[in-house]
């Protein structure tokens, strides 16, 4: 990352994400990442957010060396609904996530549009700690399936497998903790992250209490000149509401 | 329905609910009724709500003839789980709904207990308006599905079917719903009441009106000294969701 780009536009603020399999935000281990980058996916004016125009951020993410999300290319709107299922049935069948759609001028607003299994994978995250997920968090994901199964005008024998993806994804997690409750285990998400001073764990661990989360830090074990730790993070919501209906009290 | 109960126990009160299918907030054609009949559950004492015992309960209802949901019996204890096993599949067959399991006492709080039919068909009307219905009372029955399959302790076999009908409860009413709007239908509800004046159907569509419910009065039928009249109930919530949804607006 070539830290010029600073000097150079300070008036430019980078808007990305932190990609690979040390951000414990995302479960997925998609880009080739061995820790965790940072990936750029617009760039805007600082203050009053105006986003550059794709065609001038792919050049000064190119002179900079940024790590940027993947770029599909342009397409015609016309062929827009017939090349993004193409993409789409292809990221879906290596597990990827799914698009944004970005008009080239950023001036209509983006559309994210995600493959039926990203919206799995995210439901099944979030009916394995179902009492601590967001309703609308589930349902905008299930209203995902409904819309795609329209848009691309599915037949019956390709709706009934995406019901049985849908009733999977919805019910196995669901069997799993209750059954794992049940046995006497508690339910808890396992994350870990790299830090070069331990001082940076003790203030995520206090960022984390602040927003209420409930976390156990494990000890720190030396990776190559850094510190690697694992957090599990106890879904209290869940194992307490499980706990609950197990002893018979009502939802 | 002998109303000297009221003189008889001006202490007591009825709890019950209006069974038929001219009830417009039961979807099910359960009991054998013609239009609506009062159905009691419980008899509770005026101010404290204390509810009488079972058996108190039973021995009046037969005296004075009043309609009762069905009632099952006493089960011993330990052979509750089983028993409702059993009965619970026996009225999920027919659609039914399920059984309220309670305390002969009336100490313990009660326990609803129901069907997957039931809740699958639930989940059917609440996905055809996705919208419209309160994200718990969408998440509660899916829920009591994961639980229902742990509790009878389901081999693969069973598990899939149960995976295959709830996908299909939720995703059928999902793709007929989304179709529905994109071919230029409005989403709406059926339900009809039947009343003798003339009077209480403006009385029920003030008091809708004050609930903001959004319907539509067909002209009122005589059917037998009575009126029947036909009411549409516009989901709005759903259909200018999915509207707008379908003209490229964001969840």
């Amino acid at each position: 990352m070539n830290l010029n780009f600073f000097k150079d536009f300070p008036e430019l603020v980078l808007y990305g994400e932190m990609i690979g399999p040390d951000n414990l935000y995302i479960s997925k281990d998609i880009y080739n990442v061995e820790s965790v980058e940072f990936y750029i996916f617009d760039i805007r004016e600082k203050n009053s957010g105006k986003p550059l125009k794709i065609y001038k951020k792919q050049k000064i993410l190119e002179k900079y060396g940024f790590f940027h999300v993947r770029f599909f290319g342009e397409i015609l709107l016309e062929n827009v609904p017939r090349e993004i299922e193409k993409i789409i049935l292809e990221l879906g069948e290596k597990e990827h996530e799914g698009v944004v759609i970005k008009d080239p001028e950023m001036v209509l607003s983006q559309l994210k549009y995600t493959s039926s299994q990203s919206n799995c994978s995210d439901l099944r995250h979030a009916f394995k700690f179902y009492n601590d997920t967001g309703r609308d968090y589930m349902l905008s994901r299930i209203v995902r399936e409904g819309f795609q199964t329209v848009e691309w005008k599915e037949n019956e024998e390709e709706f009934k497998k995406r019901c049985m993806w849908l009733g999977e994804s919805i019910l196995s997690p669901l069997r799993e903790s209750i059954g794992g409750v049940k046995d006497g285990q508690r339910l808890y998400e396992e994350a870990k992250i790299r830090v070069r001073d331990l001082k940076t764990v003790k203030d995520f661990e206090d960022y984390l209490k602040r927003l209420g989360v409930d976390v156990i830090f494990e000890e720190p074990q030396v990776v190559e000149e850094e510190y690697l730790i694992k957090i599990k993070k106890i879904n209290k919501s869940t194992n307490d509401k499980t706990q609950a209906i197990l002893q018979g009290e009502l939802w």
